[in-house]
Protein backbone atom coordinates (compact mmCIF):
# COMPACT_ATOMS: atom_id res chain seq x y z
CA UNK A 1 0.00 0.00 0.00
CA UNK A 2 2.76 2.18 0.40
CA UNK A 3 3.09 3.44 -3.00
CA UNK A 4 -0.58 3.88 -3.79
CA UNK A 5 -2.06 7.57 -4.00
CA UNK A 6 -2.02 8.92 -0.73
CA UNK A 7 -5.40 10.77 -0.49
CA UNK A 8 -5.47 10.71 3.63
CA UNK A 9 -2.11 12.53 3.89
CA UNK A 10 -0.63 9.57 5.42
CA UNK A 11 3.13 9.09 6.07
CA UNK A 12 4.94 7.09 8.79
CA UNK A 13 8.25 7.13 9.70
CA UNK A 14 10.19 3.99 10.06
CA UNK A 15 13.06 1.25 10.22
CA UNK A 16 12.69 -1.24 8.43
CA UNK A 17 13.32 -4.15 11.33
CA UNK A 18 11.49 -2.45 14.06
CA UNK A 19 8.78 -4.50 15.33
CA UNK A 20 7.32 -1.11 16.29
CA UNK A 21 7.19 0.24 13.08
CA UNK A 22 6.04 -2.73 11.38
CA UNK A 23 3.54 -2.90 13.68
CA UNK A 24 1.52 0.34 11.68
CA UNK A 25 2.66 -0.81 8.51
CA UNK A 26 0.62 -3.63 8.97
CA UNK A 27 -2.16 -1.66 10.83
CA UNK A 28 -2.01 0.12 7.52
CA UNK A 29 -2.20 -2.59 5.12
CA UNK A 30 -5.42 -4.13 7.05
CA UNK A 31 -6.89 -1.30 7.14
CA UNK A 32 -6.54 -0.89 3.23
CA UNK A 33 -4.58 2.76 4.08
CA UNK A 34 -2.36 3.91 0.89
CA UNK A 35 0.73 5.90 2.74
CA UNK A 36 3.95 7.03 2.42
CA UNK A 37 6.73 5.40 4.18
CA UNK A 38 9.68 7.31 4.91
CA UNK A 39 12.64 5.02 6.19
CA UNK A 40 14.52 7.28 8.47
CA UNK A 41 18.45 6.39 8.60
CA UNK A 42 18.83 5.55 12.39
CA UNK A 43 22.66 5.09 12.32
CA UNK A 44 23.54 8.14 9.97
CA UNK A 45 21.01 10.40 12.02
CA UNK A 46 17.73 10.76 12.44
CA UNK A 47 15.96 13.58 10.07
CA UNK A 48 14.51 16.82 11.25
CA UNK A 49 10.86 15.20 10.53
CA UNK A 50 11.34 13.14 13.10
CA UNK A 51 13.24 14.84 15.76
CA UNK A 52 10.33 17.70 15.57
CA UNK A 53 7.52 15.16 15.24
CA UNK A 54 8.29 13.04 18.00
CA UNK A 55 10.21 15.70 20.34
CA UNK A 56 10.09 13.70 23.43
CA UNK A 57 10.88 10.00 22.80
CA UNK A 58 12.81 11.20 19.10
CA UNK A 59 11.94 7.21 18.49
CA UNK A 60 10.07 5.83 15.58
CA UNK A 61 7.62 5.31 14.54
CA UNK A 62 5.86 8.51 13.89
CA UNK A 63 2.90 8.47 11.80
CA UNK A 64 1.73 11.77 9.80
CA UNK A 65 -2.06 12.41 9.13
CA UNK A 66 -2.19 15.69 7.39
CA UNK A 67 0.99 16.64 8.74
CA UNK A 68 0.09 15.91 12.63
CA UNK A 69 1.76 13.69 14.31
CA UNK A 70 1.10 10.12 16.28
CA UNK A 71 3.67 8.48 18.12
CA UNK A 72 4.08 5.23 19.99
CA UNK A 73 3.20 2.35 17.92
CA UNK A 74 -0.42 1.25 19.68
CA UNK A 75 -1.50 4.75 20.05
CA UNK A 76 -1.21 5.17 16.36
CA UNK A 77 -2.97 1.84 15.63
CA UNK A 78 -5.76 2.64 18.10
CA UNK A 79 -5.29 6.17 16.25
CA UNK A 80 -5.78 4.27 12.70
CA UNK A 81 -9.39 2.93 14.73
CA UNK A 82 -10.15 6.36 15.77
CA UNK A 83 -9.49 8.43 12.60
CA UNK A 84 -10.49 5.65 10.13
CA UNK A 85 -14.21 4.25 11.21
CA UNK A 86 -14.95 3.01 7.94
CA UNK A 87 -11.79 0.46 7.53
CA UNK A 88 -11.93 -2.91 9.65
CA UNK A 89 -11.47 -2.05 12.95
CA UNK A 90 -8.35 -3.78 14.81
CA UNK A 91 -10.19 -3.95 18.44
CA UNK A 92 -13.37 -5.29 18.40
CA UNK A 93 -16.70 -3.61 20.05
CA UNK A 94 -17.32 -5.09 23.08
CA UNK A 95 -15.71 -3.24 26.22
CA UNK A 96 -14.82 -6.07 27.83
CA UNK A 97 -12.79 -7.83 24.57
CA UNK A 98 -11.31 -4.34 24.25
CA UNK A 99 -9.61 -4.01 27.28
CA UNK A 100 -8.81 -7.92 26.78
CA UNK A 101 -6.89 -6.71 23.70
CA UNK A 102 -5.28 -4.14 25.10
CA UNK A 103 -4.34 -5.64 28.08
CA UNK A 104 -2.63 -8.61 25.84
CA UNK A 105 -0.74 -5.90 23.05
CA UNK A 106 0.43 -4.15 26.61
CA UNK A 107 1.67 -7.55 27.53
CA UNK A 108 3.59 -7.76 24.46
CA UNK A 109 4.56 -4.28 23.98
CA UNK A 110 6.10 -4.22 27.34
CA UNK A 111 7.93 -7.98 27.51
CA UNK A 112 9.23 -9.54 24.31
CA UNK A 113 11.40 -6.66 22.01
CA UNK A 114 12.80 -5.73 26.05
CA UNK A 115 13.77 -9.81 26.87
CA UNK A 116 14.49 -10.77 23.35
CA UNK A 117 17.34 -7.52 23.60
CA UNK A 118 18.56 -9.50 26.65
CA UNK A 119 18.95 -12.55 24.89
CA UNK A 120 21.70 -11.44 22.20
CA UNK A 121 23.55 -8.77 24.43
CA UNK A 122 24.26 -10.68 27.13
CA UNK A 123 26.43 -13.46 28.81
CA UNK A 124 26.42 -15.45 31.43
CA UNK A 125 23.50 -15.42 34.67
CA UNK A 126 21.70 -11.99 33.21
CA UNK A 127 21.40 -14.50 29.68
CA UNK A 128 20.00 -17.35 31.60
CA UNK A 129 17.67 -15.05 33.25
CA UNK A 130 16.41 -13.62 29.72
CA UNK A 131 16.66 -17.10 27.91
CA UNK A 132 13.36 -18.75 31.07
CA UNK A 133 12.28 -14.93 30.83
CA UNK A 134 11.42 -15.86 27.37
CA UNK A 135 10.54 -19.48 27.75
CA UNK A 136 7.91 -18.08 30.28
CA UNK A 137 6.76 -15.20 28.14
CA UNK A 138 6.41 -17.46 25.00
CA UNK A 139 4.06 -20.11 27.56
CA UNK A 140 2.16 -17.12 28.87
CA UNK A 141 1.72 -15.75 25.09
CA UNK A 142 0.81 -19.85 24.01
CA UNK A 143 -2.12 -20.11 26.85
CA UNK A 144 -3.66 -16.84 25.95
CA UNK A 145 -3.54 -17.51 22.48
CA UNK A 146 -5.41 -21.71 23.20
CA UNK A 147 -7.22 -23.47 20.27
CA UNK A 148 -7.73 -19.82 18.52
CA UNK A 149 -6.37 -19.09 15.18
CA UNK A 150 -5.16 -15.66 15.82
CA UNK A 151 -4.94 -14.02 19.31
CA UNK A 152 -8.47 -11.79 18.21
CA UNK A 153 -10.17 -15.09 18.16
CA UNK A 154 -13.71 -14.28 16.37
CA UNK A 155 -13.03 -10.91 16.06
CA UNK A 156 -10.33 -12.41 13.21
CA UNK A 157 -6.51 -10.85 13.08
CA UNK A 158 -6.64 -7.70 15.13
CA UNK A 159 -5.15 -5.41 17.64
CA UNK A 160 -2.68 -8.02 19.58
CA UNK A 161 -2.08 -9.76 16.58
CA UNK A 162 -0.54 -6.51 14.94
CA UNK A 163 1.65 -6.47 17.74
CA UNK A 164 2.44 -9.53 17.77
CA UNK A 165 3.12 -10.38 13.92
CA UNK A 166 6.46 -8.22 14.15
CA UNK A 167 8.38 -10.47 16.74
CA UNK A 168 7.51 -13.64 14.84
CA UNK A 169 10.29 -12.22 12.13
CA UNK A 170 12.83 -12.33 15.61
CA UNK A 171 11.98 -15.55 16.62
CA UNK A 172 15.28 -17.21 14.80
CA UNK A 173 17.31 -14.71 16.31
CA UNK A 174 15.50 -15.30 19.64
CA UNK A 175 16.10 -19.30 19.10
CA UNK A 176 19.85 -18.71 17.87
CA UNK A 177 21.02 -16.58 21.06
CA UNK A 178 19.06 -18.19 23.71
CA UNK A 179 19.24 -22.05 22.20
CA UNK A 180 15.66 -23.02 22.43
CA UNK A 181 12.97 -23.77 19.71
CA UNK A 182 9.99 -22.14 19.67
CA UNK A 183 8.36 -24.97 18.22
CA UNK A 184 9.15 -27.09 21.13
CA UNK A 185 8.22 -24.50 24.03
CA UNK A 186 4.88 -23.26 22.66
CA UNK A 187 3.92 -25.06 19.43
CA UNK A 188 0.62 -23.35 18.90
CA UNK A 189 2.19 -19.81 19.24
CA UNK A 190 4.54 -21.05 16.56
CA UNK A 191 1.69 -22.25 14.03
CA UNK A 192 0.37 -19.09 15.00
CA UNK A 193 3.68 -17.19 13.76
CA UNK A 194 3.96 -19.35 10.83
CA UNK A 195 -0.07 -17.84 9.98
CA UNK A 196 0.67 -14.29 10.54
CA UNK A 197 3.28 -15.15 7.92
CA UNK A 198 0.73 -16.15 5.33
CA UNK A 199 -1.40 -12.86 5.61
CA UNK A 200 -0.50 -9.93 3.14
CA UNK A 201 -0.56 -7.04 5.57
CA UNK A 202 2.13 -8.90 7.72
CA UNK A 203 4.14 -10.77 4.47
CA UNK A 204 4.69 -7.16 2.88
CA UNK A 205 5.38 -5.75 6.69
CA UNK A 206 8.28 -7.79 7.69
CA UNK A 207 11.53 -9.12 6.47
CA UNK A 208 12.66 -12.71 6.71
CA UNK A 209 13.80 -14.36 10.00
CA UNK A 210 17.41 -15.02 8.44
CA UNK A 211 17.73 -10.75 7.30
CA UNK A 212 16.87 -10.12 10.72
CA UNK A 213 19.79 -12.56 12.28
CA UNK A 214 21.89 -11.04 10.13
CA UNK A 215 21.11 -7.44 11.21
CA UNK A 216 21.62 -8.38 14.84
CA UNK A 217 25.27 -9.91 13.99
CA UNK A 218 26.16 -7.03 12.23
CA UNK A 219 24.45 -4.53 15.30
CA UNK A 220 26.55 -6.79 17.59
CA UNK A 221 29.86 -6.41 15.75
CA UNK A 222 29.07 -2.47 15.56
CA UNK A 223 28.26 -2.31 19.65
CA UNK A 224 31.46 -4.51 20.57
CA UNK A 225 29.38 -7.39 21.62
CA UNK A 226 31.50 -10.79 21.40
CA UNK B 1 -18.25 6.53 46.05
CA UNK B 2 -17.05 3.36 47.62
CA UNK B 3 -19.55 2.62 49.84
CA UNK B 4 -22.97 3.78 47.52
CA UNK B 5 -25.14 1.61 45.77
CA UNK B 6 -23.14 -0.71 43.84
CA UNK B 7 -25.83 -2.13 40.67
CA UNK B 8 -23.05 -2.16 38.33
CA UNK B 9 -21.36 -4.71 40.24
CA UNK B 10 -18.11 -2.94 40.18
CA UNK B 11 -15.52 -4.09 42.52
CA UNK B 12 -11.60 -2.43 42.76
CA UNK B 13 -8.91 -4.55 44.25
CA UNK B 14 -6.35 -2.11 45.28
CA UNK B 15 -3.55 -1.02 47.77
CA UNK B 16 -3.77 2.54 49.44
CA UNK B 17 -0.64 3.84 48.81
CA UNK B 18 -0.85 2.95 44.60
CA UNK B 19 -1.02 5.87 42.25
CA UNK B 20 -1.96 3.12 39.68
CA UNK B 21 -5.56 1.91 41.73
CA UNK B 22 -5.91 5.58 42.88
CA UNK B 23 -5.87 6.81 38.78
CA UNK B 24 -9.16 3.76 38.74
CA UNK B 25 -10.19 5.49 42.30
CA UNK B 26 -10.33 8.97 40.43
CA UNK B 27 -11.71 7.92 37.05
CA UNK B 28 -14.74 5.95 38.96
CA UNK B 29 -15.35 9.52 41.31
CA UNK B 30 -15.25 11.85 37.81
CA UNK B 31 -17.96 9.07 36.35
CA UNK B 32 -20.06 9.03 39.51
CA UNK B 33 -20.27 5.24 39.70
CA UNK B 34 -20.62 3.40 43.04
CA UNK B 35 -17.92 0.37 43.73
CA UNK B 36 -16.67 -1.52 46.50
CA UNK B 37 -13.50 -0.99 47.32
CA UNK B 38 -11.39 -4.24 48.89
CA UNK B 39 -7.86 -3.29 49.82
CA UNK B 40 -5.05 -6.16 49.31
CA UNK B 41 -2.62 -7.11 51.76
CA UNK B 42 0.18 -6.99 49.71
CA UNK B 43 2.35 -7.34 52.37
CA UNK B 44 0.56 -10.44 54.28
CA UNK B 45 -0.37 -11.99 51.06
CA UNK B 46 -2.31 -11.37 48.09
CA UNK B 47 -5.87 -12.49 47.62
CA UNK B 48 -6.79 -15.82 46.11
CA UNK B 49 -9.66 -13.32 44.20
CA UNK B 50 -6.42 -11.14 42.63
CA UNK B 51 -4.37 -14.05 42.01
CA UNK B 52 -7.37 -15.42 40.17
CA UNK B 53 -7.87 -11.88 38.33
CA UNK B 54 -4.71 -11.43 37.84
CA UNK B 55 -2.44 -14.23 37.02
CA UNK B 56 -0.33 -12.76 34.57
CA UNK B 57 1.03 -9.89 36.76
CA UNK B 58 -0.51 -10.83 39.82
CA UNK B 59 -0.48 -6.88 40.98
CA UNK B 60 -3.17 -4.51 41.55
CA UNK B 61 -5.22 -2.58 40.57
CA UNK B 62 -7.97 -4.90 39.00
CA UNK B 63 -11.66 -3.49 38.24
CA UNK B 64 -14.12 -6.43 38.12
CA UNK B 65 -17.53 -5.91 36.43
CA UNK B 66 -19.96 -8.23 37.42
CA UNK B 67 -17.36 -10.89 38.34
CA UNK B 68 -15.36 -10.46 35.11
CA UNK B 69 -11.48 -8.78 35.69
CA UNK B 70 -9.93 -5.81 33.87
CA UNK B 71 -6.49 -5.32 34.85
CA UNK B 72 -3.95 -2.47 34.26
CA UNK B 73 -4.40 1.06 35.27
CA UNK B 74 -4.76 2.65 31.59
CA UNK B 75 -6.64 -0.43 30.59
CA UNK B 76 -8.75 0.05 33.15
CA UNK B 77 -9.49 3.69 32.49
CA UNK B 78 -10.65 3.14 28.91
CA UNK B 79 -12.71 0.74 30.37
CA UNK B 80 -14.73 2.75 32.32
CA UNK B 81 -15.19 5.20 29.01
CA UNK B 82 -16.23 1.86 26.75
CA UNK B 83 -18.50 0.40 29.52
CA UNK B 84 -20.18 3.15 31.01
CA UNK B 85 -20.65 5.68 27.47
CA UNK B 86 -23.54 7.94 29.11
CA UNK B 87 -20.78 8.91 32.11
CA UNK B 88 -18.69 11.58 31.25
CA UNK B 89 -15.67 10.53 28.84
CA UNK B 90 -11.81 10.66 30.32
CA UNK B 91 -10.84 10.77 27.06
CA UNK B 92 -12.15 13.82 24.48
CA UNK B 93 -14.01 12.60 21.25
CA UNK B 94 -11.56 14.19 18.81
CA UNK B 95 -9.09 10.81 17.29
CA UNK B 96 -6.08 13.01 17.55
CA UNK B 97 -7.25 14.32 20.55
CA UNK B 98 -7.43 10.72 21.82
CA UNK B 99 -4.17 9.63 20.64
CA UNK B 100 -2.55 12.73 22.28
CA UNK B 101 -4.04 11.61 25.56
CA UNK B 102 -3.10 8.51 25.31
CA UNK B 103 1.02 9.59 24.62
CA UNK B 104 0.86 11.25 28.03
CA UNK B 105 -0.50 9.08 30.08
CA UNK B 106 1.64 6.51 28.70
CA UNK B 107 4.37 8.82 29.43
CA UNK B 108 3.75 9.18 32.99
CA UNK B 109 2.68 5.49 33.62
CA UNK B 110 6.66 4.42 32.25
CA UNK B 111 8.43 7.40 33.61
CA UNK B 112 6.84 8.99 36.71
CA UNK B 113 6.63 6.06 39.70
CA UNK B 114 9.71 4.15 38.03
CA UNK B 115 11.92 6.98 38.13
CA UNK B 116 10.92 8.19 41.53
CA UNK B 117 11.14 4.54 43.40
CA UNK B 118 14.96 4.89 42.18
CA UNK B 119 14.89 8.12 43.86
CA UNK B 120 13.98 6.77 47.51
CA UNK B 121 16.02 3.53 47.17
CA UNK B 122 19.57 4.38 45.32
CA UNK B 123 22.47 5.94 46.08
CA UNK B 124 25.47 7.86 44.73
CA UNK B 125 25.55 8.46 40.90
CA UNK B 126 22.07 6.14 40.34
CA UNK B 127 20.88 7.76 42.74
CA UNK B 128 21.90 11.72 40.40
CA UNK B 129 20.70 10.11 37.48
CA UNK B 130 17.52 9.31 38.87
CA UNK B 131 17.38 13.09 40.07
CA UNK B 132 18.41 14.66 36.74
CA UNK B 133 15.94 12.33 35.37
CA UNK B 134 13.21 13.20 37.66
CA UNK B 135 14.18 16.78 36.64
CA UNK B 136 13.68 16.29 33.22
CA UNK B 137 10.48 14.47 33.46
CA UNK B 138 8.59 17.09 35.36
CA UNK B 139 9.88 20.30 32.88
CA UNK B 140 8.86 17.80 30.28
CA UNK B 141 4.97 17.75 31.85
CA UNK B 142 5.52 21.54 32.60
CA UNK B 143 6.09 21.82 28.65
CA UNK B 144 3.05 19.74 27.79
CA UNK B 145 0.71 21.48 30.52
CA UNK B 146 1.51 25.03 29.01
CA UNK B 147 -0.74 27.39 29.80
CA UNK B 148 -3.72 24.48 31.08
CA UNK B 149 -5.55 24.69 33.59
CA UNK B 150 -5.14 20.84 33.55
CA UNK B 151 -3.14 18.58 30.88
CA UNK B 152 -6.65 18.05 29.76
CA UNK B 153 -7.66 21.07 28.45
CA UNK B 154 -10.81 22.23 26.69
CA UNK B 155 -11.90 18.70 27.54
CA UNK B 156 -11.19 19.40 30.95
CA UNK B 157 -9.99 16.84 33.90
CA UNK B 158 -9.31 13.85 31.77
CA UNK B 159 -7.59 11.01 31.03
CA UNK B 160 -4.24 12.04 31.61
CA UNK B 161 -5.09 14.14 34.59
CA UNK B 162 -6.53 10.66 35.98
CA UNK B 163 -3.25 8.95 35.06
CA UNK B 164 -1.00 12.41 36.64
CA UNK B 165 -2.59 13.35 39.74
CA UNK B 166 -2.04 10.53 42.47
CA UNK B 167 1.98 11.40 41.66
CA UNK B 168 1.50 14.53 43.06
CA UNK B 169 0.74 13.17 46.52
CA UNK B 170 4.51 11.53 45.93
CA UNK B 171 6.14 14.91 45.10
CA UNK B 172 6.74 15.67 48.77
CA UNK B 173 8.64 11.98 49.00
CA UNK B 174 10.59 12.73 45.60
CA UNK B 175 11.37 16.17 46.79
CA UNK B 176 12.81 15.37 49.90
CA UNK B 177 14.60 11.95 48.55
CA UNK B 178 15.27 14.19 45.33
CA UNK B 179 16.42 17.40 47.69
CA UNK B 180 14.74 19.33 44.54
CA UNK B 181 11.85 21.73 44.73
CA UNK B 182 8.82 20.66 42.23
CA UNK B 183 7.69 24.58 42.26
CA UNK B 184 11.02 25.59 41.58
CA UNK B 185 11.74 22.99 38.73
CA UNK B 186 8.15 23.50 37.33
CA UNK B 187 6.41 26.14 38.97
CA UNK B 188 3.24 25.78 36.51
CA UNK B 189 2.83 21.74 37.19
CA UNK B 190 3.21 22.41 41.01
CA UNK B 191 0.17 24.83 40.66
CA UNK B 192 -1.71 22.22 38.38
CA UNK B 193 -1.06 19.63 41.09
CA UNK B 194 -2.29 21.68 43.65
CA UNK B 195 -5.65 22.44 41.53
CA UNK B 196 -5.76 18.45 40.91
CA UNK B 197 -5.79 18.01 45.14
CA UNK B 198 -8.29 20.21 45.51
CA UNK B 199 -11.13 17.95 43.31
CA UNK B 200 -13.09 16.00 44.63
CA UNK B 201 -12.31 12.92 43.06
CA UNK B 202 -8.90 13.36 43.65
CA UNK B 203 -9.10 14.31 47.41
CA UNK B 204 -11.25 11.38 48.18
CA UNK B 205 -8.61 9.16 46.02
CA UNK B 206 -5.68 9.65 47.15
CA UNK B 207 -3.96 10.20 50.89
CA UNK B 208 -2.01 13.03 52.42
CA UNK B 209 1.73 13.97 51.32
CA UNK B 210 3.15 13.24 54.38
CA UNK B 211 1.41 9.86 54.97
CA UNK B 212 2.59 8.68 51.46
CA UNK B 213 6.57 9.60 52.58
CA UNK B 214 6.26 8.31 55.87
CA UNK B 215 5.07 4.85 54.01
CA UNK B 216 7.96 4.95 52.51
CA UNK B 217 10.26 5.36 55.61
CA UNK B 218 8.44 2.12 56.55
CA UNK B 219 9.39 0.58 53.57
CA UNK B 220 12.81 1.64 53.51
CA UNK B 221 13.46 -0.11 57.09
CA UNK B 222 11.46 -2.97 55.77
CA UNK B 223 13.72 -3.25 52.46
CA UNK B 224 16.75 -2.74 55.05
CA UNK B 225 17.92 0.56 52.65
CA UNK B 226 19.93 3.24 55.12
Amino acid sequence: MAGEKNDDGLVLLGFWVSPFAQRCRIALAEKGLPYKYVEEDLFGGKSDLLLRSNPVHKKIPVLLHHGKPVNESLVILQYLDDAFPETPSLLPADPHARAHARFWADYIDKKVTDCGSRLWKLKGEPHRQARAEMIEILRTLEAELGEKKFFGGEHGFGFVDAAFAPSTAWFLTYERYGEFSVAEVAPRLAACAARCGERESVAESIYSPEKVYDFIGELRKKLGIQ
